[in-house]
């Protein structure tokens, strides 16, 4: 039996006789020069440490371990801040921006339907609507849907009141070109960090790949069928509990990729699986860091989609 | 008997003979000439009227009947545009711009917790936080918490990753002057059309009351007894179901009245009680247009909310 005990934590380093009274001590997280010092000194038996565990109970003791873990815990949020995070946020404000949109929209269209109604009714895109009534004067936008002013079921309205909807268009204008800004960045976010996976998947597919399932890490360990899933567990949940009536699902996210997109409607569960299976390969590369493979892939996945036009 | 029998409707003026021949017509909804030459022509007795029933039937009418109601129907679209519909509108937008902002708002809160939380848990008013991300460098508002770059839980970001979410508190600060053109656009409207109800019950809560009653003439009709409840439906009819257990509300709209907001909690019921009254007075001028009161009924509420101060 050795005849010095060190103990090692966050508080710090200490060394006890036999008796368990303090030798020398060292306070800090770091691993101190009196491990080096005292190479013969075994760690605690444990009958020792429950007597330690009586030592370190000692009021003195407990803002150093409150303060440590405070200071380990802060360290690891702020670790765990990486790309994926990032664009998690960015993807999640596109689609907020989209949301936002379209409800500015629909009040501006009950707003400008005042003043003409028939414009509202035939301009069925949103952009362009909103566009519309921002630089075009009434009178012009009537004679495109022919009808002038006499026969329009709206009123002619004064120049104030105009500004008014029109101060509404323009922001929703703004607020179009924030959400391709917003995209622009996640496109060259996600060139940077993730290269093989944004190569494969598309920028945003890939994006909201790694936004559901949270972390790369996370999305590095899964098969390829979970990522050709991922995005329609209702569904997939919904076949697993009722097997006879609910089909399984064939894509969940992937769908949106243009390669999927392509292909005959019969194929494009066929088109997911081989897609999700070149996923799952480009997001193992990036997660470990290896080498640009990217464009390979792209191109199997491409070579396998015109056989299945 | 009259010999001749006269006819005049939607699709223009018709004499006819004892036989119920025509013997003149003219098209088109304007009161004819037809009418003063053929003084003497009675219209048609109740035998009469069911064959010129058969007559109009035929179908060289009914595109004209259709025509003619259309444009009716279009006319009186028209004219129900008022000044208070836009109000309306213009009231649900600045609303609509207050919901986005405050999705927004969230979101950027949510992504700025990435840099500097301390910073993010500090400030409680969104818009002052939305300038302070905008404007001030992250090390700055990082010291005015008292906390440095080592000691924060935020990661450090990139200045393109620093520029994506700016983008976004950019969107929110002008979302915010929009609201405020808004608010702006209301005041002068509702100052315009409806000065008395402006100037006793603050643009804004006349605005919400036109708002809510949907028309002035609904408004006009009103008691005060209305008035003073109007928007707190929800809690007046819980009350008559359930008379033992909910009071009775004591105001609605107008509780955001600063009058009723200046006097004490106990006395609002009262307040809001001679505001009602006194805004049924200025409604009723208003849609009736006559003079200017406002000034007086204003300064009759404001003698009696000093005495309930």
């Amino acid at each position: 039996m050795a005849d010095k005990v060190i103990v090692y934590n966050m508080v710090g380093t200490f060394v006890f006789d036999n008796q368990l009274k303090v030798v020398e001590s060292q306070k800090g997280d770091k691993r101190s020069e009196l491990l080096s010092r005292y190479k013969n000194a075994a760690p605690p038996n444990e009958k020792q440490r429950y007597k330690l565990m009586e030592f370190f109970k000692d009021k003195q003791y407990f803002s150093s371990f409150r303060n440590q873990c405070i200071k380990i815990t802060k360290a690891d949020i702020k670790n765990a801040v990486d790309e994926a995070m990032l664009i998690g946020q960015a993807i999640a404000s596109a689609d907020e921006l989209e949301r936002v949109i379209n409800m500015l929209t629909k009040r501006l269209r009950e707003w400008f339907a005042l003043t003409a109604p028939e414009v509202e009714r035939s301009m069925e895109d949103n952009r362009k609507f909103v566009e519309a009534v921002l630089k075009k004067p009434r009178e012009m936008l009537l004679k495109e849907v022919n009808t002038d002013d006499v026969a329009s079921a709206g009123k002619l309205l004064s120049p104030e009141d105009v500004k008014a909807y029109q101060n509404l268009a323009w922001q929703i204008t703004q607020l179009h070109n924030a959400r391709s800004q917003q995209e622009s960045y996640i496109i060259s976010a996600m060139e940077k960090s993730y290269p093989n996976l944004t190569q494969v998947a598309t920028a945003l597919v890939g994006a909201r790949l790694l936004q559901h399932a949270g972390t790369m890490k996370r999305l590095a360990k899964m098969p390829a069928s979970t990522l050709q899933m991922l995005g329609a567990e209702k569904a997939m949940f919904r076949h697993l509990r009722n097997k006879a009536k609910c089909a399984s699902p064939k894509y969940g996210l992937i769908y949106n990729h243009p390669v999927v997109q392509s292909v005959k409607p019969k194929n494009r569960g066929k088109m997911a699986r081989i897609l999700a299976d070149k996923i799952c390969i480009a997001v193992k590369v990036d997660y470990f860091k290896g080498v640009f493979i990217g464009g390979q892939l792209r191109n199997m996945v491409a070579e396998k989609a015109r056989a299945l036009e």
